[in-house]
């Protein structure tokens, strides 16, 4: 790729077949071209470490279906709908939807039963969907993940119950609706970083996950972030960073 | 009062001394006048069976003062300072300043040790001088009150520690500010109602007590209700309300 | 339960047949199992004095119907869909819709015709529902309640001419949307608790009942608090929470 | 001024000193001219029927004093604060300052005592300051003003005493804070306009007026309109503008 | 009625056929019954002098057809939908549909075309439908409306060229939504007073009309008075009270 | 038309048909209606450099077709549907619709392949059709216009790819949502003015475009300036009259 | 600088006295160094168009006087108070502070009296100090600028008495409080751009100037585009890169 | 502690000293005491593996003072004013300031120099204060810490130009006012989490840090979570949770 661009250019260069000016010039543009190149997926995996995602939400399924066929290696495309997937599997028969996570994948995601966790819980049965969502990202990107739904602060023996899965995970993600009271009560029980999911769940005053949000925000347990309403898949993908660095 | 000149006019009226014209029109407009009268506390205490009370912010220290004097009974201002508390005391020597609750009385406030009683809790300490306010007011209007300040979420075994108090309780009073989730997970072990206090306690998106507000709305224990940020009298103030009706 | 599994360690401990070890490993984790039961609508009544209740809004009719048939003793389900209730009924041919409160229960609700009550009042014809949804929640409860529809402040006398109604209730739920106004109102003539339920009422600036809700929360009345916008269940619940204490 | 100039256009033209073309083009850009006059008051009573103020908000003390010697007529200063009045006074010996109202006026206003009125009233008495605003600048503009405060809906029997005076008026400028819910309760009881002034009145969530505005809004008695906050020289200029059109 | 009732009861005490204590009773309680009558409509037009209207928004056909039907002398219904034309028609085949301004009469509308008037203008052509709505409603009630359709700021000249039919209003309703710049504009150029209707027509950052409201709220022109979003019905009812007092 | 009036009457009052009394007073009110032409759009173009457009949005497609079969020259209909296209087309059989721009013209548009251009970017492909709206405005108004779309801030390196299209440009809108980083970083990069486009895209907290908005409000890049949400006809017009400066 | 670094390497390479290994990881960094020199200013004028800017809000005196005498060329500081003009002058004699726009410079700024120019107008009195930063930032710039003050839309003809020096403005800087009206209206009268600059002038419902930016946003004219509330430095940059695309 | 007491019981009882019902009644309390300990510090650390914090903000110099004298181990106090340093040194003579960070600790803070560390980035220079409470936060934990200051989006070749640093850190902390742009543009450069902090950095429409907090959460790179507004303490906390990950 670029690095044999550039040394045929040096090559070409040395044995006198091209100017020193038009090496300069070649080379002034080349770092953009380099960082730029066609196969964006390949590049970012490099970068970032994990790969690039197909973001449905917005795209029609036909334009779905192409980037989906047009990437390489470990393919994820979130937010999907049926008629996502129906137009993916046409062209791609190996896809896998996994409908509650609205999550299509170009291969069958495996679940790792040992090692690090991230463990993934949920104030209420509404959250799940968003919840699913980060769970399976984590798990596409390779990761062990652990599910505890319906743990909810109301309830508050349901959660203290899960204690030891808690106190041993490398990172949690706690969706909740409503005040999303959640996160901050975990915060407080575990040493570990949280992250907090709003979800829309809720009604009048819960404006959509705005209250969920500001809530998580201001959360009094320290260890505790946020990312957007109903990003699921934000948060599986920041658990699958920080586990990441767990391994190393 | 009022009844007495009912009473005459009806007298006159037998009596011939007056004409039923007359007394019909002293009638339709009496309810109106029956009603508003000049003092007004007595009315108030009849009416909503706790007395009215002064509202000190907004009030010069002179109309705090002169309004004190002109009441009878129990007499309470909140939302007082230094300044009124010094005016007041010119007019009236036998005023106690209460300066953390920010409230005047025109008698020392007795505290009852034993009978039905509310509970006022806070997540953390500087959300006391809302609490104590609203503590106060229940107990200035003859309630007993239970404190226990500082057992927010981020440390949950501070108030399961607790759960014996709470549950005793007849009515919980529960001020929080940041994201304000004490009330929920209160709410979630009691019977009793609990009366949610959002306080202006935090900083960034806590929006001066918003979230907390809002968090409160959206409780996902039934059983709680919520008044304005920073609202301690109109906590105490529905305590108080709650009690007496507990004692009939 | 729980007493027994310590007594059965403590036995086995005295007796030799477990180590001290073991004995204190069970210990510290006990607690949370006790509180942690797997028959969770039991252990809510005893804790809350109320059963739990099931929350179809974004639960699919066939979750709501599992969960509603696995439930025992008194059950009930808000915000019901015909569907829901298709799927309800089914499962468990007793179970009665009331579609006006969107409420399911499992057996007729009784309706008691004396003794304490809670008076249910709206300000306008639009807030029915909401109100309906309160009212059969007290009812449902085992309390009294008594309905006043249509008495909002932009003609008073309606209002006024249920004074006696009013006065004599142990607690008013007033419902209202656009401005909210009619808590305040009630508030001021009575002494009892006023829970004002803002409903998503209005249009253009009512902003789907948030107007009406800050209202409230900003009543000049004391002795008023405030639950979740079109909250009918939590203000009824409330209630009968504040009713149960009369009883005592 | 303008019409003089337009004048000795004609002549000349008829005079044949200048080319039709000249007063043509003249004649074009005149209207505008004839607008933009020096003297802007003259100009602004012609058109408007009252006289323009000087805001003092915003402009330092020298910045009035010099607007308000230069303007003719009746002259009249709003949101005045007392340094602004110190300058003014200094140019102009015989202004008059109304604290309250923070009012300056070049003379002493006279209160009519007979004839078509506005009734001006308040909720509590922190709203006092901003109705004295609009009362003081309906009488400067040469209208009756009848005045009554403290009539809030906490206390109903208040305002129904006034019932007599409210139904008589010809236009109600109703100022409330927090919840705001006067203009509604008195919209109802009267059949003149209403003129809402949400004021800045309260704490926590009144938002520094605006839930008394949304509420002023949404109000559910037709017949009231609505001004910014702490707006009472609109609501007076308003009211005045509304009983000369009664006066006709 | 009332009056009837109290006079019987002093007749019935002068002749010792009750009690002075029972007359007592019966008149302390009489006042809000005599304010609270069973002919709503009735005693709403004796009240306010305009009859109260029928809001069909949240009402279903039939309930709307009944209270129309129940209803006497001049009947209106407004945000009527086709589906209450038609279920009112079966009740009441003389009522009148004008489904533009969404408004049920009970008898066709005459346009007056001489005497005092309503101008009614808007900014642009989607601002029509609450324009008619306030247009038809100061009809409906006996006044005359002059329309003046697409006269926003964009254009002045299209304002400018009417300025003599703004200057001879005795009332002025100017509807936008977007920037909602028009009534400031007017504001400026008349003495009469300006009724603001801002509308929920633009996009973005218009956030349904709140842009609109918000910008009249702050009007830099005295005189203008703002309703609630899309609010045709009160800005021609309020202008019809305005004109009721310039007729006196 | 305007001038020949004012010819005339400068005749008759030379020939002494006319006094100069009448003279003046119809000159007094002319330039108002000399300013207000029949012919709307022509004098449009005169006074703004620029042909008015019909926004169809909120108009039925009967009246888009209306207007737009009456206007002359260059006709343009912005925010068009299918059902506006079919009736214009029937009404206008040369109209072409441009649908992913939503545009409908009176004659197919023209792309310039060189000269001075304005450079339209996009962050993400969902951004395009506010983009296309931008471009296409631009085009129709007789600019050369270069697209770049998907060169959002995540991938910092497309965009840098394409700096030498960006340095170039006279003019560049930036369309992005969600976080709305583009025009900042963009603005950085380049010494011609960034129009910046918020676009609806995105969920949960990028509340339909607020977020990108205040974003661009507050770049941190000066040169930047911002339109509405999806305003993507205002970014192109702007574009335009930007152009059409930089020609002179 | 980097072009001869390059030019070295390759040279070095030839010469073989360094490897192609090397070459190549040098060239793959410098870009970036490439971009990022030591000497900010320099590159951002060379990049821009037009100088970096010293924001002072924030910075401490000493901070601003410190980086206003590293910077050479031409250098203004903005926001700055008389403390940071103090400090600076210190530093650097030559300093020139413009008070009422709060910007300091290294030099007397010189008004240019002829050629194209930027109008920068007000709708009030209290808008000047925002316009005058604009109309300061534009003619340190070098471009001319024409102001006009108080032309507000309360009072039409002032402004329409203007319509010469604005038809002939290359762009206008249309600064507002209050309801933000101004730009709308002059953006229907003229054919360049207009850049709306909302200010923090008003009160109650114009919080801090929302309104002003938001009506601006939803212009109905064209050609309009928005900067923060109170950026006059922001619009008097963009009006320079506007005027600097004129004179090419 | 805890153990102890339990084995101490449990021996107690072994020996038949004490009743099976007492021991039964002991435990049945003791889970929650074990929990709810005197030294709360010592459980902290145990249980979130980083010491609790004093947060001096809303608390008095000697409230302040007083616990950090109580606790033991790292002692930490953040938002600490002048004040309560001054009150703490007179207690813990060993007590440090950092006045830029507003931290106190009872030791001097070592930096260390090798190993995993956290990169914390700023976008502007006043965003350095709380960048600079993360940086010491996490160092006080004891992990290192890389800062760079002013790196934000507007000179994009700033950040470009330190890619080496930020793709070797384990967790990356960017704290950014205004647009809030920088975490988007860093998360797509690196692979490890990247905390957003937004600051109340900006004007007019940055509405306190909220488009910054806003802007983040929508953030287009996933990666990115996101703490309260100027939350430096909360990014620390979670940065060295995150690095403590790292190390296992």
């Amino acid at each position: 790729m670029q690095k044999e661009k550039i040394t045929e250019l040096l090559k070409k260069f040395k044995a006198g077949r091209i100017s020193q000016q038009k090496v300069l010039k070649a080379l002034t543009s080349l770092p953009y071209q380099d960082i730029g190149i066609a196969n964006i997926d390949t590049h970012r995996t490099l970068r970032r470490g994990l790969p690039e995602v197909i973001f449905c939400q917005g795209k029609t399924p036909q334009q779905a279906a192409i980037i989906f066929q047009k990437m390489q290696g470990l393919v994820m495309a979130t937010r999907a709908e049926a008629a996502h997937y129906k137009a993916i599997k046409k062209l791609c028969p190996g896809a896998v939807y996994y409908s509650q996570a609205r999550i299509i994948t170009n291969a069958q995601v495996k679940q790792k039963k040992s090692g690090d966790y991230a463990a993934v819980i949920t104030a209420g049965t509404s959250d799940i969907p968003v919840a699913e969502e980060a769970a399976l990202t984590a798990e596409i990107f390779g990761f062990r993940v652990v599910r505890m739904w319906d743990v909810g602060v109301a309830g508050l023996h349901r959660l203290l119950d899960k204690m030891d899965v808690l106190q041993e995970a490398k990172v949690i993600i706690a969706a909740a609706g409503m005040e999303g009271a959640l996160p901050s009560v975990v915060g407080g029980l575990v040493s570990c970083p949280v992250i907090a999911v709003p979800t829309s769940v809720g009604y009048g005053a819960s404006f959509g996950g705005i209250t969920a949000l500001l809530a998580m925000l201001n959360s009094c347990s320290p260890g505790v972030s946020v990312v957007n309403i109903d990003n699921g898949f934000g948060a599986g993908y920041l658990a699958a960073a920080i586990l990441k660095g767990c391994k190393k």
